[in-house]
């Protein structure tokens, strides 16, 4: 088609839509033929990046043209710049996706396209939700999930470390999970062994592990920084969201959970493009499973086991998957402050819950084993000598300095939420069931994530005996109505139950 | 969850996005807990409507927020009003989306709640996309189809009439075709039946009969005016693009074309729920089938006629189907001038090309059988004299003036692209075969729908002898970059074959 040549001169718009934006006159927008939500490419110089097309009357001239923040910075662009602009009408993988639409099988290139387009933000929402919801009906095979892993992989940053690193990553989706990690990566990394952690932020649990690990120090680390501190640490805790690890991975998570969908193939390949492009060698998987965790059933977790094994040897990852009890919380908290208090209180007296001290030292035995160093069945016994060595506390004192943390803070000087309200029990029995997603929601309702301080703590778990009045679960928040609302949700959530406990008088 | 009373200043955003949106500072999006993208519902008064989030940290201040024009037309909202706003986490229908994700049947009560949630702009794209790909892959059955068809309506404006409507629609993608309405609706109103037609603008044909109509009237009606037009003339030609008639049709087309997806089912969904809400209760459809039109093959024509057939009659409509050769474009010209010309030139005159004048004339024959006042067998014979007596040119004038325009105007008095270039036969022999894409592609690059005056003039069809050096395709356009555009298509694209013709000489 026609070159566009055309210069057009810029002003920066503080505007954050989660993706770039262009704002034209709709003079010009009618001229070039492009209406609002269609894709155009921004050229500056030898940069360019696609933004979505706004229209206005008033806000630029004919001529001119508006760019977010994000834009401008990744063009280079200042303010009363120019830069040429082209509609973009079909995207280099359209008919990739069109082939797939249409019950198709996609080869590597194909799968190397749609992905390129997404990481590029070619592909508006539309797009990718077709795309994500295809695989959804027709599932890709696993040679399918290759192309797409190294798809994921390959556009975005690759890092290599001096020496092999290990990693655990938990699937997720149970409550109190997130502290798991600050207990595990100082055993690996006092024995010796590299372990370069990334995780996520909360998506839709009350905390992500990069979001405990903030109450202690910084986790939004650069790619240089993580390099030097495992140089001096051997480990690290940092947040992954930031450092360009699968791009794609990040797009596509947000649409599954728009649409609440979450086929196993595509946490496979979340979660190993994500280790592979962090240079990950041996990998622990965690997969808990059990009533109310993300993987209900041991079945579910056994078929995505084998998915993880078969895709990690075709990538040379040296891999272990357990399958761990999340049928409950693990441990006594859930939110970020809370676990960061109970993960570090634990590090430094040796104790705690066992669904915490018992995973995270089986978890680091494993990895122990996968490097060799240590015999098949006695991984988790050495973790435990180094957790009750005094070791992995030292060494998780040596890592949130280094990551610009307070290494001396104690567990009680950590703040949790100002309001609390604690729920007593009605009766004497043993406790029988704690649900994992009335205690997810519970917490959310208190703010966490976002309120660090806010959680929820469990004074009893299943099998625990109570007597009447005893607490059984504190709420907290900084906000009291946001602790308003939690309490309201308590009655309709039971969170706990107690042997024998009325559940509900009708009408 | 908690009641939120908080209300915000706002201001008005001259932005046009296809969307409602809403601008907040960051620091209020943090404490709602939204981000870019979530939906939220602005409440003023007792009307309360959807927008997407946008944040910033300097355009409005905490505390403030934007609406775009749109929305703050819909609240009646001025600059420095207030509002009151409510973060809306999960659309009331998304149980049902998800159960459709699942691949499930859903009932009647689902596709209300989903269309609902449509119309009213509680889904982003990513959810729209998400259905109808479900769609795609797990057909409806034909109740759902019902349920899909009476939501679409039941979500809009209807139109009563104060007799029975009549209409005629053609599913479309042959180019040529947008004009066969400004010769089958005068007929038909001249004939004493009412006829409320509305159509669509081009999407990605070269014209829509909206596009066409416009060169000579205001197609842009409101009901009322459209109610007041019939009353005296009995026929109208509108755009039904903002008459709010089954408006999920118009949010699905748009993701669908984006997609280019095209399924059968919401091709009937699309038309019948727009005729069902403008009244209409006896209706021809056009199915043209051919090579290179929309539906290719005979055997989809017949499926999707099928579909048509039993759809309407669960819903009262009388309906005929009539299924037209598409195989080469209608009548000698593409562009909404060009066309406008051809069909006025045919009612002057009662002559012209006879796959423009006799598929008329068919078309509006059916109608006349269909309302009974014309024996079966009949119609095309009854049309015929109406168009030949000059009655129909009557109608149309008094049409065109009911709708603002010249009625005494001449067909060399519209307009057409001031630049040109006519492709001459590069030897003697046969039409062998016309493209319908590939000259829907050539006015398009001369710039149709939106420059009136762009498009392609056929001087030979198939079949017709030409010697070497005759003009066999002109194109026009207001734009000589334009042009040159579509000149060099012309070799890429071979939108004519003259028997014998070298097609490509390599390399």
């Amino acid at each position: 088609m026609e070159q566009r040549v055309k210069e057009y001169s810029v002003s920066v718009l503080d505007l954050n839509f989660g993706k770039p934006i262009v704002v034209l006159n709709e003079a010009d927008a009618r001229e070039l033929g492009v209406t609002p939500g269609n894709i155009l490419l921004i050229i500056h110089g030898d940069k360019q990046k696609t933004g979505v097309v706004m229209t206005t009357k008033t806000m630029v001239n004919k001529g001119s043209l508006m760019v977010t923040n994000e834009l401008a910075n990744a063009l280079g662009l200042k303010e009363g710049g120019a830069v040429g602009i082209k509609p973009l009408s079909i995207p280099p993988s359209f008919p990739a996706l069109k082939k797939r639409l249409k019950g198709e099988r996609l080869e590597e290139s194909h799968y190397r396209e749609i992905v390129k387009d997404v990481v590029e933000g070619v592909y508006g929402e539309a797009e990718i939700a077709a795309f994500l919801v295809s695989q959804l009906f027709y599932e890709p095979t696993e040679e399918e999930l290759t192309y797409l892993i190294k798809a994921m992989v390959e556009t975005g940053s690759r890092i290599v470390f001096e020496e092999p690193a290990n990693d655990v990553h938990s699937v997720g989706g149970v409550p109190g999970n997130s502290k798991v990690a600050l207990i595990t990566v100082p055993i690996v990394a006092a024995s010796g062994l590299l372990i370069p952690k990334t995780s996520s932020r909360a998506i839709t649990s009350p905390a992500g592990t990069a979001d405990t690990v903030e109450v202690l120090a910084r986790v939004d680390l650069t790619i240089d920084e993580i390099k030097d501190i495992v140089k001096k640490t051997k480990g690290v805790l940092a947040w992954g969201g930031k450092l360009n690890l699968a791009p794609a991975d990040d797009i596509f998570v947000n649409i599954e959970r728009r649409l609440a969908i979450d086929p196993i193939y595509q946490m496979v390949a979340s979660i190993l493009s994500k280790k592979l492009a962090m240079g990950i060698e041996r990998l622990v998987i965690d997969i808990p499973a059990g009533r109310g965790a993300k993987v209900q059933e041991v079945s579910k977790a056994d078929e995505m086991a084998g998915i993880f094994i078969r895709q990690a040897s075709k990538m040379n990852i040296a891999l272990k998957v357990a399958i761990t009890y999340g049928g409950q919380p693990i441990g006594l908290t859930t939110g970020p402050a809370l676990e960061a208090r109970e993960a570090l209180s634990a590090l430094i007296t040796g104790k705690g819950s066992r669904s915490l001290v018992d995973k995270a030292l089986l978890l680091a035995g494993l990895v122990l084993e996968l490097s060799g160093r240590v015999p098949a069945g006695s991984g988790e016994e050495v973790a435990r000598e180094i957790f009750l060595s005094g070791k992995a506390y030292e060494k998780f004192k040596e890592i949130i300095e280094a990551q610009g943390g307070d290494p001396n803070v104690k567990p009680e000087e950590i703040p949790i939420g100002k309001h609390s309200y604690t729920l007593k029990s009605p009766l004497e029995g043993a406790v029988t069931h704690l649900d994992n997603a009335a205690i997810t929601t519970l917490a959310r309702a208190c703010g966490a994530p976002y309120d660090k301080g806010a959680g929820v703590y469990l004074h009893a778990k299943v099998g625990y005996r109570v007597n009447k009045g005893d607490p059984l679960i504190t709420l907290y928040s900084n906000s009291a109505s946001r602790l308003e609302t939690a309490v309201n949700l308590l009655s309709q959530t039971q969170p706990i139950i107690v042997e024998g406990m009325l559940l509900k008088t009708l009408p």
